[in-house]
């Protein structure tokens, strides 16, 4: 299997081949959340990169997560927070979703073969069900307004270490080469080396400090967000 | 002094500020070329990114050196080896230069505050200039078709290293840090490392093996070729 990493939606173009699943990883906060979202029983997330189309659905009724720079819109019910969604809110509900990054990254990938949403606390569901189907894997890193981040990429060498101790793994670019070097590096220390990013000083910044720690820890979660091309809902 | 990296020529837009001054760094080979043809006498580069321009030149009567995907444009003078360049052919002339990434990256940074040619083989000249006259320093990974280059990036963590050696250089951006990272963990087996890069594999498979040691050694050169705004050619 191939293994290759994009680290920003707006370099998608150029990392993409025929036939990938794609890993959209977003580790503050929105993949974690759509972790959560899932299993705490809503029936399925609708991701739109537009903040003014999620107002629409809310003013039709739907349930909201809506964030931008951190922060809870002011028309949503939710905002970016894993904690946020609680089995009494969103048990049996759809709900549509809107993150500064997340959801953008969503968007630019949509047409792969199979498309994931992945992090660290559903790491290994993710390994495992990419080494069950994939031929080629694109970890793509949401990053933030465009630019690279730490976290994100991290992920990505998290993933990479995984998926090597399981199979016959080819890194297809150097962006996954220097990416898994790097996390070999930081990897024991994860932690302390994320506090120099500068989305943990946003979270910091904007009282989310108890989100981080479950943002990556892995293995919390057994699910495996997928996104739906027909619908263009995940499940 | 403010320290970036922007690892690919497509993400640019998103790591430029007011006042940069912008390190293009095309480690194999452009920037040790165009390093080279001052060294030894050019009186100028003209630098174009579109080969039929470059023919349009060479029609007209210039010197022009010419590159894609590693091999020399057949209507060109010289290809993108620095050893093409030698003194009786260049020396007090212009020559006209245009090459798969590098010249691309010179194109898109071209309206910056100053823009400067950096690699391996100049690294201590450039970082002297860095530091005489910078505010803010973007180090412009050239790449390969806009993807990430292991060589490119690691020119910019060894430029960090320099620049905190000598000044108090603040990191920008996660991209800077993740870098500079890299950088520490493989600058003592920086040969063996860049082996594993895609384009060392194709210097390999293009007989331009003889190239990579010398744009791989710092400071054979003390020239930091300079983009003059007005005329469009470096000095």
């Amino acid at each position: 299997m191939k293994l290759d990493l994009c680290p920003s939606p707006a370099l998608y173009q150029h990392y993409k081949s025929d036939n990938d699943t794609v890993v959209v990883v977003d580790v503050f906060r929105a993949s974690a959340t759509m972790c959560m979202m899932l299993n705490k029983g809503a029936s399925a997330i609708i991701p739109v990169s537009n903040s003014e189309l999620a107002k629409q659905y809310k003013s039709k009724g739907y349930l909201v997560g809506a964030e931008r720079n951190t922060k809870k819109c002011e028309f949503a019910d939710f905002g970016n927070s894993p904690f946020d969604y609680t089995p009494e809110k969103v048990k049996g509900k759809e709900i549509v979703f809107t993150t500064t990054n997340g959801t953008r990254a969503i968007d630019v990938a949509s047409n792969c073969k199979e498309l994931l949403i992945g992090t660290f606390p559903n790491i290994d569901a993710v390994a495992d069900r990419c080494l069950s189907r994939a031929e080629r894997v694109v970890i793509l890193c949401a990053g933030w307004n465009n630019r690279i981040s730490i976290e994100d990429t991290l992920f990505g060498g998290a993933l990479a270490e995984k998926l090597l101790e399981k199979a016959d793994i080819k890194f297809d670019s150097d962006s996954i080469r220097m990416t898994y070097e790097l996390w070999l590096r930081v990897k024991n220390n994860l932690h302390e080396y994320l506090k120099l990013s500068d989305h943990y000083q946003r979270l910091i910044n904007n009282s989310a400090v108890g989100d981080i720690d479950f943002c990556i820890t892995p293995n919390s979660i057994s699910i495996v967000p997928v996104y739906n091309k027909m619908d263009k809902k995940i499940y």
